[in-house]
C-alpha cells in the first residue's frame, strides 16, 4: 500500500478520495486540484486527502496517478510531471473517449513510461467534490484499455484497484470502446442538448412559454442536458468520428419514421415501437436499471 | 354528485376512479374496459367502481363521461353511445393530441352534443390498472381545451373537477396545444424510440453486445421508448404535422452540431452547452422537476 494521487477533484475525483479513504487503499491520497473554488469545497468537506501544491512532487511519490480532470487538461498535466515520473508509475484516466486522447498521450508523455486508461460507467448531471460519494462506483462497469502496447502488469493492478473501488471490470480495445460508447452514452448527451436547443428555438419563434408543460418528457432530456459542457465538449471532439457515424444512423431513423408517420404507416410503426420495448426488458436483466415505473420526481 | 363514467381503466383511469372514489367526486362511479385481462386486473385490485358490461346504459345515467382509452378507439365509443346521449352530458377525454382527434369528434358526435377535452400532463412509461395511483393527478398541469364552439359552462363544470382531481388548471386552444406538445413530449418520445433504434442497428451491424453499457445516457431514453405503442402511435399520426415540423427543426440543430464538431468549433460547441443548461434551472424554478441529482436508480 503506497500513495496515490488524485489530480483533479470533482464529481468522480472526489468519490475515489472518499473510497480509497474508507477501503483504506492508500497509505497517503494526495489531491491535486486547479480552481479555487473547488479547493475552498474540498478544505470545507474535510476530504480524507492532502491538497498538494506542488504537482510534480506529489507525482513522483504516488505510485498510482488518477486524472480525474477534463480530457483537455491532459497534455498539460503531462508536461508538468514527465520530469517526475519512472516507467513505474501506474498511469491511469477516467475520460470517456480513449483513441484519440491516448494518441496525445503518447506523443507527449516520455517515450518509457507507460498509461493504462480506465472509464468508470458512472456520473451525474452535477459537477464538482460536494456531490461526490464514497458508493459512486459501486457495481457499476468499468472499463479498462487494453491496446497492443498496454502494460500487462499496470493492467493488472488497475484491475485489482477498481475491483476494490466497487466496479466490474471489463477490457477491451480503445477502438471498440469509442465506437460503443458513440451510441450508449456520446450521441444521448448529443440528442439531450440538441432537443433542449429545439425547445429553445421554438419557444422564440412561436413566443410560447412551453418549458412550463415540460413534464411530459422534455423535463428528463433537459436532466441530462445539464451535464458538464467542458468535459462533454472534450468528448464530442475527441469522439468526433464515431460520433457523426452515430448521428447519421440516427438521423436516417428519424427520416424514415417522419416518413412512416406522413404516411399513417401502421405496421411499420407497431413495429418499430414495439421492438424498442425489448432493450428495455434487456436493460432491466442486466441490472442496468431497475424496473420501477417512473412517475417523475416529486 | 351524480354519476361518473370512466371508459378505459387503464392507468390513468384507474387513477382517476381511485382519486374520485377517494374525494367522494360522484355517487356512482361507472367503469366500463374492452380488455379482458384488464377486468381481471380491476377485479383483483377492488377498484372502488362499477365494472358495466352495456356502455349504453352506463352513459346514459352519467353526468360526467370520461374517455381514458387511446384516441384510435374514440370514434368507434361515440357511435356506441350517440343515441344514448343529452346535450346535458359532459363528455371530456385525456388524450394528448387534440385538433386532429376533436375534428373526429365533431365529425360523428351528434350535432348538439358538446365535448371538452382534457390533457392531464402526467404518466409514465407504463400502462394497466395496477399502476394506477390517486395522485397520479396532484399539483400536475391539466390543460383544456377551449375552442370557438366549446360549451362554456361545461368547461367551467371541468374546471372544478380537474381542480378536485388535484391538477392545476390551463386553457389554451387546440391549435397552441399540439404546437407545444409537439415539442415538449411527442418529439422526446419519438427521440426516444428513434435513439433506442439506432442502438439496436448498430449492435446488429457491429455485432457489439452494447447494451449491457447503456448506464451512460442510453438507459434513460429506454424508460422513454418503453411507453405503451398503441397511445403513442395515435399521438404520432394525430398531431404529425406539428411533430414533422419538430422533426425538421431537432435535424436542423443536429447537422449544425455535426459541424460544429468536425470543425471543432469550440465557441458555438461552448455557447450551446452552457445556454441549454438555462432550460434546466428554469425547469426546476417552474418545480417541472426537483433539484436533486440523478445517479441512476439503484
Amino acid at each position: 500500500m503506497k500513495n496515490i494521487l488524485i489530480i483533479g477533484c470533482g464529481l468522480l475525483g472526489s468519490s475515489l478520495v472518499r473510497r480509497i479513504s474508507k477501503k483504506k487503499l492508500a497509505k497517503k491520497i494526495f489531491i491535486y486540484e486547479k480552481s479555487k473554488k473547488n479547493i475552498l469545497k474540498i478544505k470545507r468537506l474535510k476530504l480524507p486527502g492532502i491538497l498538494v501544491n506542488k504537482l510534480q512532487i506529489a507525482a513522483s511519490q504516488s505510485e498510482l496517478i488518477i486524472l480525474c480532470t477534463p480530457m483537455s487538461e491532459y497534455k498539460k498535466i503531462i508536461l508538468k510531471i514527465n520530469g517526475y515520473l519512472t516507467p513505474k508509475h501506474i498511469i491511469t484516466d477516467i475520460g470517456s473517449s480513449k483513441a484519440r486522447s491516448l494518441e496525445i498521450i503518447k506523443k507527449n508523455l516520455n517515450k518509457n513510461f507507460f498509461w493504462s486508461s480506465s472509464h468508470p460507467i458512472t456520473g451525474s448531471e452535477v459537477s464538482g467534490p460536494e456531490y461526490g460519494r464514497e458508493d459512486l462506483f459501486e457495481n457499476k462497469w468499468c472499463i479498462l484499455i487494453k491496446d497492443e502496447k498496454t502494460n500487462l502488469k499496470h493492467l493488472k493492478f488497475l484491475m485489482h484497484f477498481w475491483k476494490k473501488i466497487g466496479s466490474r471490470i471489463v477490457i477491451m480495445n480503445s477502438k471498440k470502446h469509442d465506437k460503443i460508447f458513440s451510441i450508449t452514452s456520446h450521441l444521448p448527451h448529443l440528442i439531450a442538448y440538441n432537443l433542449v436547443k429545439s425547445a429553445q428555438d421554438f419557444e422564440k419563434k412561436q413566443k410560447y412559454d412551453l418549458i412550463k408543460y415540460s413534464a411530459g418528457g422534455l423535463r428528463d432530456f433537459s436532466r441530462i442536458a445539464a451535464s458538464n459542457e467542458i468535459m462533454w465538449r472534450d468528448i464530442f471532439f475527441d469522439n468526433k468520428k464515431n460520433i457523426s457515424k452515430a448521428i447519421d444512423i440516427f438521423i436516417k431513423n428519424l427520416y424514415a419514421f417522419k416518413k412512416d408517420i406522413n404516411l399513417k404507416n401502421n405496421k411499420s410503426i407497431l413495429r418499430k415501437l414495439t421492438q424498442t420495448k425489448k432493450v428495455r426488458s434487456k436493460i432491466i436483466k442486466l441490472k442496468q436499471d431497475i424496473n420501477k415505473p417512473d412517475f417523475g420526481r416529486n
